[in-house]
């Protein structure tokens, strides 16, 4: 197990495997996090979960990082909603992703709801909750934070970092950043940067919750009140860009709900509309509205090329400049009827790495499930990770 | 000019063209709408807008039929806007569907909000706007009142009936309700039923518009309040699904707006924020919210194929039965990277008139500005349609 050296935590005896508690590490007013938007984020924690067991050397660490409503509770039931871990199929003894083998670390990304610093958070400040006055984060930000905890783990260089969607956002901002860290990556079904269409559809759900007069400029915690409506229409309308056009139709088609004629009203008639509705109306009890709106915007703002030119000083940089000199493992996976982060920005991504000659394998997985493909039973996705984990490990000597 | 006889019209002195005043066709109690959800609509008024000379033996009369947000305006000024009407690259002196020619009706459908009525209008039972009380309406109900339309001004057959998106649902709805009244018919952008994905998106605006406490149960209008934030939320959603992603990439990227860099706030930092936001705010001043959602769901509950066979009794039925024994000619067009109504679902409608051995061309157009693409200067779609005018002309001995 990592040295647990200055880490707070409040893991229960059973081990992570119970779910309900999460590891929190806590960074000081010594150790600020310097945010791209130019302040100082202090002081911070991180909640986050690990599998497995660190090896002597520290050399079998394998980060999983998760998607914009995801958390720390990949491989263990998540304490509110009970439901099993968002990547258990991919994450656990003998799965693609062996906790076996690897020492698995996954944390709530700075921003989020689920234990590490976000909206939600007091403002020490105020002793407040910071609501809009948290600092908009990025992407960036993120990684940086999640390389604190790494280094506070005692392990110098990730063999794995792994995720898909905004966790295949990390997973490309930690090769940019910090190449000598990360001895392979996984960037699954995912974009080095936020298409003209994925910000509107993001736009559109932080409008949903602005328009909810119970938001509140988003101090609704200190009013008593939750902008659950508003959070919900978000929920649905990015809900929708998550699944194919052909996985809706397979899964409800134009099938009625529960009646064997249309009812000529506005009561969900169709199994797609109950369906939605339940996908709205039960997001709102596990995710924060705040904390959706400063996600999404690290998301929308993500484009590691412009990202990376700015920070070396740079008038323009390309996406090869990002990745220069890498000498990580990538395999980068996409799936042929995700419209969210389709395959020709997975190729967008190869061709850079290509570009400076770095070690990649790309694969796009011919499903019929869209974007959120990367979360379920896929077994050519398993096959591949598997493999190229396998194939890592051997040149890692592990 | 048609005969006007049984229209009240309130068409001013300079024509149509003018924009302003729409004629008023007035249904009274001797002649009531039965809808397909049962109920008699009794009285209804249907405002339209008619360019072009009726020739003497009432043979060149072309319909068109508008979309979910479209109005009787299709080639005149917006009185509310001031803007060109919605096909006004269409519709026209020297235009494809030419106004030198034809005489060209437009009507606002049943359940509008453009002079039809709809639920902004007075119940006769209440003395209130219907609101919510106005019956939930079908494609089939927009087709009828449109037939009884045509049947007043005293044309027994069209010669056209064109439309794309909504527009094209109900020139598929006229072609199998009335075959023998329709001599052509040009279906664009569109589909023989709406699909789970399209169902999914109008679940979300409705319910977006429905989260607005100002909509309060429709009776906004009664209470000096009005669902604006709602009803922007809804349209900016439906706005993403008429372009196509290439088309925002080239109309924004990821353009800032009138700002060198990122605020790391929720300003609109991108054009696409900007311009969403701009399309939403804009549409609450031409649109009613409750209007949306009648017409939202006529859509949703279209199903071609599965209506045919209800109305006549059919346990079940092909979409090829609904067009059975038809001579209309057909031209059916879709554009390439238009993902709402996709060219796999008018290849669905021309397989089946192709099954009934139906007169059908039918022609895929490489466009990448998505859906819209019907509305917009699309020099193959106007050769198209010129073409197919021109010889169903020579055909009908026009």
């Amino acid at each position: 197990m990592a040295t647990m050296t200055n880490v707070e935590t409040s893991f229960d005896a059973e081990g992570a495997a119970s779910g309900a508690q999460s590891h929190v590490h806590v960074f000081g007013p010594d150790q600020p996090l310097r945010l791209d938007g130019g302040v100082d984020l202090t002081p911070f924690e991180i909640a986050y979960q690990t599998y497995g067991e660190l090896n002597a050397d520290k050399s079998n660490a394998v980060l999983i990082t998760h998607a914009l409503t995801g958390d720390q509770h990949a491989a263990n039931a998540h304490p509110a909603t009970g439901k099993a871990g968002w990547w258990n199929h991919m994450v656990g003894p003998g799965r693609p992703i062996d906790t076996d083998k690897y020492f698995v670390i996954c944390q709530n990304v700075i921003g989020g709801c689920l234990g590490t610093t976000g909206p939600t958070a007091i403002n020490p400040a105020t002793d407040e909750p910071y609501g809009l006055n948290f600092p908009v984060i990025t992407i960036g930000d993120m990684v940086r934070a999640q390389a604190m905890l790494v280094e506070a783990l005692g392990i110098e260089q990730l063999f794995c970092v792994a995720g898909g969607s905004m966790g295949g956002m990390q997973v490309l901002e930690w090769c940019a950043s910090f190449p000598e860290r990360v001895f392979s990556a996984i960037p699954i079904a995912t974009a080095a940067r936020h298409s003209a269409q994925n910000i509107a559809f993001h736009e559109v759900g932080r409008q949903a919750i602005m328009a909810d007069p119970n938001w509140q400029s988003g101090n609704y915690n200190a009013e008593d009140s939750y902008p659950s409506k508003g959070l919900a229409v978000a929920r649905m309308a990015a809900h929708i860009t998550y699944l194919s056009e052909a996985a809706l139709h397979r899964k409800f088609g134009r099938n009625l709900q529960d009646r064997e004629s249309v009812t000529y009203g506005f009561e969900a008639d169709f199994q797609i509309e109950s369906y939605l509705r339940h996908q709205g109306f039960t997001f709102v009890d596990r995710f924060d509205a705040n904390a959706y709106l400063f996600i999404t915007r690290a998301m929308d703002y993500f484009d590691l090329a412009a990202d990376h030119a700015r920070r070396h000083g740079l008038e323009s940089g390309t996406l090869a400049d990002a990745f220069r000199g890498t000498t990580t493992r990538f395999c980068v996976a996409s799936f042929t009827s995700d419209w969210l982060y389709p395959t020709s920005e997975s190729r967008q991504i190869v061709h850079a790495l290509n570009a400076v000659a770095a070690n990649v394998s790309f694969v796009e997985i011919e499903s019929d499930k869209g974007h959120d493909a990367f979360l379920l039973d896929e077994p050519e996705l398993f096959a591949t990770i598997s493999g190229f984990i396998g194939a890592s490990a051997r040149a890692r000597g592990l």
